[in-house]
């Protein structure tokens, strides 16, 4: 297996004179500049290009959904599912407005589903995970195999001309998993990374709190970030943290969707710490305990629209940003371009 | 003159309900959601549509910078028009990405501009206001004939079917305006208003301070928002304030801007409470006070980029979530539509 290799910074001074030489104040554009030079380096060029942008979506049911630890019933994912393929949700309405071709792909739902379309494909490892109350979610195997469903996804597009991609995720009960991988991959309190989900109410939330802190008691003896996310993750969550890793191998701008898909970042953050040079934050979900893991990550999203939905709809509405700072990169005058009078009193602007 | 009328409320419950019966765990879309309402109530329509978006962009230059009181020297606003013209500028670049049409408009730039074009409209009220340091930036007729022309461009755009539109600006020393401005209508004071526009230093920040202190002192006995905005503001801030009211009059999307942008606002909310039924607030600059002036009108921006260049930027980069918003409101699938299940122990979604 390959490793995921920070960008060579040789061009970061290069890059940086380019953006302070906009017509515009230094760091006028703020997290835009940041933007720019981050894909100018994992690209390697002056003159970044986002390329046949996609949204994968993985989508997998989870056996502790039967513990009623969601608000909505486990067949809610076969359902989405098949809303997405006929394209009436949310992350297809996205899609669409800002020009992303969307691939959903069936690692793990309850249900069978129609033949592979275009953006469909089936990868199922299994109809769902086991209940980790009682027994850990998926064997090394299967966790394996899902994880390989991602790499593989991820590779397809990558073959089809695709350099930037975001990362979602359909799947019932999947906030107790990415509650459980962010307690044990961050060290932080059980209940700090607990939250409602698509929307328990009290009652339901300190149910979700007691069913979550046994499973977590029976995997203490667990610290191997694989061994941990077998244990408590899912099957959209591991084929995500594969396709984290792939895409970073393959030098592919990712963006990060919301609280899930954060958490099967944390699992390919520690096995591979240089995957973050490739990731945007795409922004912060209302989700309790997203700001907290993005603080862990020390990192700063985009968008803050008190949004919790999932899919990779973050990522489909933080995208035009993204192509903003490329345009800005490529686009704009300079002030020589331009023949702009420098600062007061100052040198050069650069 | 006609009054600004907030919207009928009337059909607030069926949209509500239909953005509820939306395939998303209610409230999932946060700030998306209240937006389609707001844009739905704006229209009086289940069924929003925005059409033939526009930014506009008011130019003008200021007296006042004469007293060193910007990072650069005022001819920037001249050399920065003839850039907006040529194509090169940010929000050239962020209308060209994202499908919006740019209008531009000299009402108060020292200089002398080619013809009108398609995006290019001279409204030359004179060449730059008096230097408010010893005089009135504007006679009243003055002020008043560049609202006019921010109302005349409004009018001009909507005739052309537009009914979506963001007010942006350039003018070198008009943060000092805008400061002012905010110190005088929300009684803030007035060093919380000041901030480092396009870059001063810290020493020539003091002297901003002083500078803008000794303004302050001398038009105290103002007290109309109107008399307010002759002596401290600009012809580009009057002609925004003008073609706030238009738009709001005409029963138009808003997209209100960074500082300057709100600044404007505030005379137009003081004359027209109404007037902020039609605004959405694209971003949080990072200018100094502008944090405040959104606080105090008691708003939620959409962006909070660290951005702080003006030209109607955050509106341009803030306008596809405002598409989403819509798309979301006429394309989602419903519950229904979708044949899904309904949430766990409750009633319907709605």
């Amino acid at each position: 297996m390959m490793h995921v290799i920070a960008p060579d910074r040789g061009i970061e001074a290069a890059v940086r004179r380019k953006i302070d030489q906009k017509t515009k104040p230094v760091g006028a554009l703020g997290q835009l500049e940041a933007l720019a030079l981050q894909i100018a380096l994992i690209q390697q060029t002056e003159f970044p290009e986002l390329r046949n942008p996609h949204i994968l979506v993985f989508a997998g049911d989870h056996g502790l959904a039967d513990e009623g630890v969601s608000a909505y019933p486990a067949e809610v994912t076969y359902q989405m599912v098949l809303n997405f393929i006929a394209g009436g949700a949310a992350i297809n309405v996205f899609c669409r407005q800002n020009g992303l071709n969307l691939l959903v792909c069936d690692v793990g739902v309850r249900g069978a589903f129609p033949e592979n379309t275009d953006t469909f494909v089936k990868f199922k490892i299994r109809p769902g995970t086991r209940n980790m109350l009682h027994e850990p979610a998926m064997t090394a195997e299967e966790c394996q195999a899902a994880m390989d469903a991602g790499r593989t996804l991820v590779d397809g597009v990558r073959h089809r001309g695709c350099n930037v991609l975001g990362i979602g995720e359909m799947g019932i009960g999947n906030t107790s998993a990415a509650a459980l991988l962010m307690h044990r991959l961050t060290g932080l309190p059980l209940d700090a990374c607990i939250g409602r989900g698509t929307g328990v109410h009290d009652d339901a939330l300190k149910h979700k709190n007691r069913v979550l802190q046994a499973v977590a008691d029976r995997y203490t003896h667990l610290t191997a970030p694989l061994d941990i996310l077998a244990a408590v993750g899912g099957l959209e969550i591991a084929a995500m943290t594969g396709a984290y890793l792939q895409a970073a191998e393959n030098r592919m701008l990712i963006l990060v969707d919301g609280f899930i898909a954060t958490a099967a970042l944390l699992v390919a953050h520690r096995l591979e710490p240089a995957v973050l040079n490739y990731c945007v934050f795409s922004h912060q979900s209302d989700e309790q305990g997203h700001r907290a893991v993005l603080n862990h990550l020390n990192v700063r999203p985009l968008l803050n629209l008190g949004m919790r939905l999932g899919e990779g709809t973050g990522c489909a509405l933080a995208y035009p940003l993204v192509a903003s700072a490329v345009a800005m990169l490529n686009q704009m005058a300079s002030f020589a371009d331009a023949g702009i009078s420098e600062k007061n009193n100052e040198g050069a602007m650069g």
